[in-house]
């Protein structure tokens, strides 16, 4: 397996474990968005929210919740992030699934990206389009 | 209820649904960051993660993934962000607990927050204050 996460859980690339149980693993992020920036990964190689069963993908949740509060509460942040970003369009940089949880402090000076305008017609044909597929 | 998104599940505020059951409902964000920008509500009001009950938690993020196929397919994008901001330091401005399923697409120019260097006992320090309230 060339997988780092993989690697991670196996022991042959060193992590800081914040968190373990007998599916899932967090440890936190050495390039931090900020301090606290916690990885969940599942036990299970999968690649992304698309792949991944949905039992699995509540296993990732149910931890984040967890470590979003000890995180709140030990670093004294102000709010948490939660990402997962699937497919390197989105920027997905190890293509094994991970939920990132990113304290957040006032005045951090992170911006989120701006909304946009939606035609209304453009907004029944998308809607359309999604529900066709669903 | 003051809460613009009970008024959604009331029928009070219009919304374009993209999918619902009996726990949870699914809408076009009309400020979308990319088109199809859906948002995943729990039909039980609940503020952020700290205080949604883990099997709402659950419920949200198996609607968040089922819409994430059928947006990826539906509008040929090329990966997909899910995100949940919790707190107003962390970007939240609805106070009822939400998901955002971002389709993104090639070169849609959205750039993702930088990561930092940890000094490598900061890292452990972190570490450890986190696990302790866990």
């Amino acid at each position: 397996m060339g997988c780092v996460f993989c690697k991670i859980l196996g022991k042959d690339i060193p992590s800081e474990k914040i968190f373990e149980t007998d599916k899932v693993y967090a440890f936190l992020d050495n390039r931090p968005i900020n301090r606290g920036h916690t990885l969940v990964i599942h036990k299970n190689h999968h690649t992304d929210i698309f792949d991944i069963p949905e039992n699995d993908l509540k296993d990732l949740i149910v931890v984040a919740k967890k470590i979003s509060t000890a995180a709140l509460k030990a670093l004294r942040a102000d709010g948490i992030n939660i990402g997962m970003n699937n497919k390197a369009a989105a920027g997905q940089a190890v293509m094994h699934a991970h939920l990132h949880v990113i304290p957040r402090f006032e005045k951090d000076g992170l911006k989120h990206w701006p909304g946009k305008n939606y035609a209304p017609d453009e907004l029944k044909l998308d809607a359309e389009a999604i529900k066709k597929e669903l």
